[in-house]
């Protein structure tokens, strides 16, 4: 049994309406008439989501910064996290795991309320979880069920660092550009999603999403639970200096950055009308936003650079649960 | 490092009163004025946890019951669960587990809302997480601080059997009664952790907790965390037919019983204004509950045995996030 058709299993299970059949980035539920919860779990595998030697202070990091996408993508303001932590043996690395997540609450200002700790059988792969629980701050919370013809389709930041931070870590690819290398790397190992964007974008958006698996795989999520087509002008797709000076910013070099994952930036669909309101709020909150595309009536994905066809990939990013290394 | 020196750090980074210092079974989230959401999460780990060849099944219903155990003790009603999964090759387990996880989901009346499947390399042991969220029932959620000198101790239930069922399916003892075989083991794999007693109870009792790593131990933190003395009287430690068959009721075969752990009880005190009510509660549930000691003024656990004064076992049942095979 491979991982989707386990996933189409757990589906069979979660009927209720708070799981949101498990197609959405974090469960929404109903505390009170005005109080909505938002819940998202996400594990990191050593070995699979993780370099073994990525620093600790950075798998911490990126334990907790994976799950504030998630709220970020809902517009939820973290209430707490509960940590599930394997531990080994490895003192120095469990100190500066506990440095790097300490960092991390900090800087998303969310507190830990609880969890578990468990010791490995000698070995065994580190294995991380952490829940995060928010509460959502619009009375309508984003999904990825509600693009609408017409909607112009944005992401925030920039796109495909986080995978070329991964090549270079892994020493896949190399660059002599130190600051496009430290940047890069950066990316990789501590994504920064930006909560208060999403908290300011929620009311503005129809369907939002993180981009955790890659910009196309994610847009094509967003146009099937929708049940519309969405197109992509790879022209537009934002690029950071640092990954045009290492790839460049040809057709292929945005395809790649669009099939990258880990960018945990946001990814969603709008009004024509709400444009001004949401370039409004990227402005106040200090992030970039980029219009990079349209919705329409159809089904699917298709892709277009500087107006000609473009075909589809044969891998839009990484498949759900699939492991990034 | 040690888990609990771990855990000690940990404590370092959980500040907000809702982690209750990491010392509870559960954190304890005010959400607005009359909503108190009660989360927990606990992991198991395949080899450290449950045995290889426990069934699958009898592994899900665990993973959902400890949890479910955490919020009795809150007197908490299940709003939902968030699972981590780590998916290894093996189809028929998984499908065996998806079965078990219906069950306990139907069992204990809770929706699975959301969480995460990954992909484990091979050979490397299943880490499976359960994050429960509940709503508090009672306006004071009971906590292990609020003993109080002049209250009586009491559990639900029976003690010990889960620890003689892990014995018999490790094989480190026999029985030849296969009435008491089947039901030890049965209290071993699948716990039942009574949540509306729990509920029932919040309201009348100080301090309550599950007994999760030994009635001893348990009793010995909460004497700890309230700052008073609990001294249990052995012979009233309540024990089932089929650990009678199996163990003797002997001092000895108590002590074993009530240093096992994995009784997944509930353990409380409450002021003898209480009993009454505390015991037709017990009645209204199904369950039973047993007096069997007394809070007093002072510190530390103490033992007796029909009057005479027992030594304290050097072990009183697992340390935290110890192994249980």
């Amino acid at each position: 049994m491979i991982e989707s058709e386990f996933i189409g299993l757990l589906r069979g299970l979660a009927k209720h309406p708070a799981s949101r059949g498990l197609l959405d980035d974090a469960a929404v539920l109903d505390i009170t008439d005005s109080t909505q919860l938002v819940l998202t779990h996400d594990m990191l595998i050593e070995g699979v989501h993780y370099l073994p030697d990525d620093p600790p202070e950075t798998v911490a990091w990126k334990l907790v910064a994976v799950n504030m996408s998630d709220l970020a993508a809902k517009g939820a303001r973290p209430l707490g996290v509960l940590m599930g932590f394997a531990m080994t043996s490895d003192s120095k690395w469990e100190c500066a795991f506990l440095d790097g997540l300490s960092q991390a609450l900090a800087a998303f200002d969310v507190p830990l309320l609880g969890g578990d700790t468990v010791s490995m059988p000698p070995q065994a792969p580190r294995s991380l979880g952490l829940t995060a629980i928010g509460s959502a701050q619009s009375a309508t919370v984003p999904s990825r069920t509600a693009a609408r013809p017409g909607d112009s389709v944005f992401v925030s930041g920039t796109i495909g660092d986080a995978g070329v931070g991964l090549a270079l870590a892994q020493k896949r690819i190399t660059t002599q550009d130190n600051t496009a290398h430290t940047a890069l790397i950066e990316a990789y190992r501590r994504p920064r999603p930006n909560l208060l964007l999403g908290q300011h974008l929620a009311p503005l958006v129809h369907a939002m999403a993180d981009i955790s698996d890659g910009l196309l795989i994610d847009a094509g999520r967003i146009a099937e639970a929708s049940g519309c087509a969405i197109h992509i002008a790879m022209e537009m797709v934002p690029l950071s200096p640092a990954y045009e000076v290492t790839e460049g910013k040809t057709l292929d070099a945005r395809l790649r950055a669009a099939c990258a994952g880990d960018d945990y930036r946001l990814l969603f669909t709008a009004s024509s009308e709400a444009r001004d309101a949401i370039m409004r709020a990227a402005e106040e909150r200090g992030g970039t936003i980029t219009e990079v595309g349209q919705v329409s009536s159809g089904r699917g994905l298709s892709l277009s650079w500087n107006g000609a066809t473009v075909p589809l990939p044969a891998r839009l990013g990484h498949q759900h649960g699939e492991g990034r290394l």
